[in-house]
């Protein structure tokens, strides 16, 4: 039995993308069309409906379209950058750290493990293992009770994938979701939750710019369930983590009062 | 701004207590007329309002009021014992524990820390240290991203309460949302989640038959919270957890069949 | 630089082994000539030296070789059953259990993970996935700071494994320390921590009746490494976990006092 | 019974210090006459006898002390700085980032968790709420098994001492060992370990300048347990994270080579 009411706001998602392969490279344009943002977005709309509002940003558009207005009206953000890490302005990278921090959802995607934002976030080195040898990945539940693991099989199988393998150079996740195997052996920690501050992020590895990853129906089911998993949770009061003149993050008084 | 679209089913919950505080002491029946289970749903119903359906069961029920068929239709339920943890039947207790591991959601409260459904889940004594003096409980939040802590203060302050202090020993929690201290200095993981198969617990320390904390409204919206997030997700493919005639828990066949 | 220095006690391990199927089959008899206790227990003495003293208990003797004077002077127990599970008595069970919370350390092989104790101490069915099919295992690690994985590759192989894949329904390990994959396109999580009350507890799925696992030089380094690192640390204060009467366990008194 | 054996060679420890506070406060210098450097080395000292070499390194010594060869040559280090975190050089926190992540153990005091070593290494702000009114504070143990915790009772009290209170900007560390209450009601994750590419981290928050707590025993037990939990173990064959003339770390070749 459903019921009719009011629904909540719908959620409002930024996807953010370098950008740069879908125009460099004639096969790559081909395979996404819209760009890998665009097959992103495609894949959280279809899945999210009415319930989020997504839109796009790139690279090349000025601040990479990741303005502070952008981010003040942002619920979530995903992340895909590959070819162009060291060109994304750090001043962007620590605005969008700030507002991770201050409860911004973040999906890193894929070859966004080499992200400025990510490693920042991480502080570890985020490096791994890889092949681009069209490897066949098979994605395994481990926490089957997560609702970023809802809806899909266990396992699901991507036919051709660029292998990512351990050691992956992460902090221990606060929960594991998935674990991936490829035709060569390797195993890999495929899907990572991580809470920073008031904000959570999810890392999900699938997803190349030389197959056609983004538009695998269950690769977008996790991605969207990832989107609503990561969403800030109500008009919370949390604590107030404050970016001082001096640079330092500060919060003041008493406890109890 | 909010659309208007069909919402999902309401949550099915199920609200367990002993029910015997409150028939043997006046005290505690003037503090909860309606039982602590009456007290309980109160406060869930008040937060979810059309979104769940919430019936109680009670310890002196026929099958504790936990018959399968009840179990069948529960997406969560929550316990409250505190005199009689031993008279609870262990094939309702073993129930209990198939269906949570299939998926139904579980909130323990307070003194279940002894019930026979949590330590079987824990696999761990589940003792604690304890004082019933009035202390003054201090909530804190240590994962604000959680939508557990969602829309409470930190801290909260509960004036009265019985004293948990550590060593509490359950599994480290898989999350740890809040931390309480006490009057005499003790300490307390008053709020833990524990996934556990392909289901979701969080337990929960306030409350006590000897105060009035479940009608403190942030407990209550603790609580509420709580059910929301340990309710299952979604028409998910779970693995399968087979309980066989031999008593066995199987699966079978090939993994990438 | 080494210095000459009086060491502690060495460790006093006990090797647990049903024992059965090398009675039973004479093939396994070869590959196992001293059971596969033995084999377990030559690995241990092999790393340990003087720093250990090995012995070995099987299911066929009195009290499955586990009485009271043996558990109170063994600082980590390995286990090691598969046909027979259901045999071991629940007293002995309750006692290592109890032994385990107090301290002890347990290291559980490969088949054990459906032994009696294993499955009451995690609280979940701790089933999964197999297939004895002479599968490849690659073992991988993800906690390359763990001194479980001191001194092995990365990865290891075994050449000829029963498969062991996901979804193995256990809590989420404290620690997550290999990973294997299997021929098949399976993982698992193949060597994981676990604290239990004061005790340590080290799951490691390599090791099969049907394969000459034991023998395997890496796989024997685990082990040891296990046993070192699950021995009680020093003469600690521990939290008092008291077994009562009335069959609850109970601390008492003030915290503070 | 104990044998005599050769013992592995002492461990190398560098306590690090800013070394200020004692050099401008006539009142500080007098509680801790050989530096706060001096008190910490003193107590690890204390414990760990010939088993370890403790050095000192302060902030105004050329690179603060820490040097490529002293930091090669060492295998945990102690951090202890409050006044002039920023003055400490990027290039040193990043030599000391690079052997972290390389294997080096890193022991973080007090106020060290605004250095840029220690926020760096966490990604989050490691704000908190503070109070310096000497509050008594009690520390209590959450994971009675773990070593850190050996030898220390539960609770331990420390008379007067500033006030650190949640909620602590840190990632959920990987293993909560010691939870500390404070005069005011307030809590605080008072030692928590975390695991960061091959190197181990313990964060422990008692110890101020303004009180004697480098000369409490218990205070300096933990020190020294920290010190011994987080020194690399053996001769491990580690992932390799090079750091590349690009400014990226890399791993390549195959995984199964």
């Amino acid at each position: 039995m459903a019921t009719t009411q009011a629904s909540p706001a719908p959620l409002r998602i930024t996807v953010w993308n370098e950008g740069r392969h879908e125009r460099q490279n004639a096969t790559i344009a081909a395979r996404y069309p819209s760009g890998i943002h665009g097959a992103v977005a495609e894949g959280i709309a279809e899945h999210l409906g009415e319930g989020a509002v997504v839109r796009t940003a790139t690279m090349d558009e000025p601040e990479h379209g990741l303005t502070e207005s952008v981010l003040a009206e942002t619920d979530v953000l995903t992340w895909w950058g590959h070819l162009s890490h060291r060109e994304v302005s750090d001043e962007v990278v620590e605005r969008v750290r700030r507002r991770v921090l201050a409860g911004m959802g973040l999906i890193v995607l894929h070859s966004g493990h080499w992200s400025k934002i990510f490693t920042r976030l991480m502080g570890t080195t985020c490096t791994l293992r890889w092949r681009n040898a069209g490897d066949r990945e098979v994605v395994w539940t481990v926490a089957p009770s997560h609702p970023i693991a809802a809806g899909v099989p266990h396992p699901f199988v991507i036919e051709q994938q660029e292998m990512y393998g351990e050691f992956f150079d992460i902090p221990a996740p606060d929960e594991l979701v998935f674990i991936s195997s490829f035709s060569g052996g390797e195993v890999f920690r495929s899907g990572c939750t991580f809470r920073r501050g008031n904000g959570k992020i999810f890392y999900f590895s699938p997803g190349d710019q030389d197959y056609p990853v983004y538009h695998h129906p269950h690769v977008r089911r996790v991605i969207a369930n990832a989107v609503t998993w990561a969403a800030p949770d109500g008009p919370a009061e949390k604590p107030r983590l404050i970016h001082s003149e001096t640079g330092w993050f500060e919060t003041g008084g008493d406890a109890t009062a």
